[in-house]
């Protein structure tokens, strides 16, 4: 006879109930063959009084396996095990049972492997240089989750709960098209907006639309590096176009037009990512000029329209455009906090149609309740004083910021004092490379984290972004201190990697 | 000299400032070449007096204008608009400025026309089919905002608002390996499973990471629509595999694998969609062997895991996976609500890894709060709960909805109860057709959907699929009277579609 009593175990101080602990275990011995086709099974009343539960335990365990096909039930005659079970086969080195046996796939697939960068040290003493991230300690999450229950709780919220627009919820888009008309100076109609998690998807459904393989979409020879990933992922064929002190050089843009057809021209015509220029105003027309003459599209990520310290901020290219030329993306991941992935993408109509087609593709649709409680957010003025509130903060930090690196560390850095956004663009002196800055910093608790990216066109012009906007006051202090003692030790060391 | 007067005007009603409603007016004049460049603009006083604004206004619009690079302020001399400002071409029929000039591109894009069918009236008083969508007004909506709102409240959430894991927050990923484990049976650690948005995403990754243009995936005849769709979306091969009363063929699958290379085969082994039939147990073990030989992936859709009626529920393929060639999705939006958006993927950890590194290109992660929030839902008890709440709500409609077609309506359809889902898989008779159904329908106030997806295969079973569980007992009975009115003018006229 099978070894039951050995062979099973039931524990009764599982939530599970006793039946089913004990039809899994059946499940088990069938599959492995250690209970084989046409095996009958002990009688009720024998197994119970076996392992000590009651009969109609057994039973329903009989009747569970007989329901799921693992066993057939013939009237007075018993209960066998189903005549066409096969044996499961395991991986032989799966014998000895790992819990965790999945760590390689069965089968091949295509490896994606972008450039994801871990933090090299979880140290809490460790400080992280960054490209530009928002202080979420600034966010004003009670504000937001008081709205978001006040929604929930509202009968007319009811319906936005089943399964919604995948262009996104249409109050958010309502308000979004008349908050970005007075503020952007857009001339939009509510065909022209599809809400989206963030930039990164608004970049990613552009990108998908407007490229196939080979396809030439051009990039600044400094350029946004999870831009680049999008196009690549693509399989386009990426162009750099080399960055002045007034943004991308346009007339080389226009030199290539004349023998190339160009899809697409990627930009970030605020403050360019990474150098933080903004694109001087002429080359913003000749820019739409270009567009409608050679119909490409211009991409358009206004990742920080609303961080601006000298002077109101410039309008898009997007509110200059009457030709349909330009896909203007945008998000509140920087304004408010990255943890509320509320974006938009704005383009003609017939774009955006083609965009919520793909959007229910990939996701299906956005987060109604999020959806809702940002547009009353944005509505009632809560987005507006926020902004009010974190850029007087912003400003401070920056000026700051650049005064210690100006007083302390002129003679390894140089940079602009940038009129917005949450990053400066710091060159550092030829004598030096920043891997050696990386490496030497480590030993101060200072993770300068992927120089290596901003030079992705290897133009060599030695110089990365810091972002200052997420720091304290204190914190300021103390990174500075940390790179003036991480430039100290570096400075006496002469750099191999340069001679 | 240029009519300054007549051409600018102010609103001082309006938030946005005197002098930057000037600055904007002036860029407008600038880019369509009223004021072309070199001209030379009239002094501040000029100007102040001939718009009745202080002098101070118009500095402050010159030096914007400045920053912004359309003009040049020469001391002594004056300001000038800028000598190489071209005028901004305009599209010919937007001469007579429509307010929302975009409805069609400038540039080509490879739309994209996947199947959204929008209903046909938003009529409040029509009743829809669906093919099984959760009431959401069952949905713990209270209980969930005010853990929202808890976790928004702890000092400890705050670096969860900033950017985070592209696998999704590690405190619902390791709530989920647990609940899962024990629930489901798996063998899973934190390293096999990534956050999703729902199952969508789940199968978009899935499908983006095992198919390239031509690989091979094998479906049922019927099979889950939005699952072809996003295999059609990498270009795949789709091959329909029969399916039968146990579910998908697996004879013909190994037949298929001795001759082909398969990559995948999709399967919603716990009740298939469309037809709610259970892969029976042998086939289960048939297919895991096959894929372990033929090392072809199994991507399993366990939509409704959740929802059985009549006997506890069967453990998933990938619970018996011991090679890795299971990829399991599932989700929340049916057990709770679809506007959640939280699902999740398991696999070996290299795909896991892909699949990150993917999920970072579409939308970079997901919302943390949300994935917090359901990690203390899941963890306290609050999702078995309201399983155990709403499984015997639905378990009373799907009997009230089968009584109701048996009693009712048996001469037109023919089904078998299903023992599980939110569905039923409804068999017309043959002397019918859907079309003359769907269009009769229309007069009694009911929408049939669309009935055409779910023969993508033309096999002619001539069915479809009803939700029920998303209507209370007095829709059920409503929806039920218009089926009868329905069938009952349809059977007075010969369908010409069918002879």
């Amino acid at each position: 006879m099978f070894p039951y009593k050995t062979s099973i175990l039931l524990d009764r101080s599982l939530k599970e109930s006793l039946y089913l602990q004990l039809a899994n275990q059946f499940i088990v011995l069938i599959k492995d063959g250690k209970l084989p086709p046409n095996t009958k099974l002990l009688g009720s009343r024998t197994l119970a009084s076996l392992l000590f539960i009651h009969r109609k335990t057994v039973v329903a365990c009989y009747e569970e396996l007989d329901l799921q096909g693992w066993v057939i039930s013939v009237p007075k005659k018993g209960t066998f095990v189903h005549a066409n079970i096969p044996i499961l086969k395991r991986r032989d080195f799966d014998k000895d049972n790992t819990p965790y046996n999945n760590v390689s796939s069965g089968f091949h697939f295509y490896s994606n492997d972008c450039l994801i960068r871990k933090p090299i040290s979880s140290n809490s003493n460790f400080m992280f240089l960054n490209d530009g991230i928002c202080d979420v300690s600034l966010a004003p999450i009670q504000e937001i989750t008081r709205i978001y229950r006040q929604i929930a709780s509202k009968k007319s919220t009811l319906p936005h709960l089943s399964y919604g627009s995948t262009y996104g919820n249409l109050i958010l888009r309502d308000v979004l098209v008349n908050y970005l008309n007075k503020t952007r100076g857009l001339h939009i109609s509510i065909d022209n907006i599809i809400i989206t998690r963030g930039s990164q998807m608004g970049i990613f459904l552009a990108s998908h639309l407007l490229l196939k393989k080979d396809d030439i979409v051009l990039i600044g020879d400094t350029n946004y590096i999870s831009a680049n990933v999008s196009f690549e992922f693509q399989n386009a064929n990426l162009i750099h176009i080399p960055v002045d002190n007034d943004g991308l050089v346009t007339d080389e843009i226009e030199a290539l037009c004349k023998f190339k057809k160009i899809k697409a021209v990627f930009v970030t015509s605020h403050h360019h990512h990474p150098t933080t220029v903004t694109l001087s105003a002429n080359r913003r027309i000749h820019l739409l000029n270009l567009a409608k003459t050679y119909n490409f599209a211009i991409i358009e990520d206004d990742y920080d329209y609303d961080f601006n310290y000298n002077h109101a901020p410039i309008l898009p290219l997007a509110s200059h455009d009457t030709n349909g030329n330009v896909i203007y993306i945008g998000s509140f991941c920087k304004t408010v906090a990255p943890a509320f992935r509320i974006g938009y993408l704005i383009a003609s109509k017939d774009f955006i149609d083609s965009a919520a087609n793909l959007r229910r593709i990939i996701d299906r649709q956005g987060d109604a309740l999020l959806e809702l409680t940002f547009a009353n957010f944005i509505k009632y003025g809560g987005l507006d004083r926020h902004i009010k509130k974190v850029l007087k903060i912003y400003k401070a930090r920056r000026d700051l910021f650049c005064n210690l690196l100006t007083n302390g560390l002129s003679d390894f850095f140089s940079f602009q004092i940038p009129n917005g956004g949450m990053a400066i663009w710091v060159t550092l002196s030829n004598k030096y490379s920043w891997h050696s800055v990386a490496n030497t910093a480590l030993k101060y608790s200072l993770d300068i984290g992927d120089w290596q990216r901003y030079d992705s066109a290897n133009t060599k012009h030695n110089s990365i972004r810091m972002g200052f906007a997420n720091y304290s006051i204190d914190e300021i202090h103390l990174l500075i201190d940390r790179l003036i003692s991480t430039m100290n030790e570096v400075s006496l060391i002469p750099d191999f990697r340069k001679f």
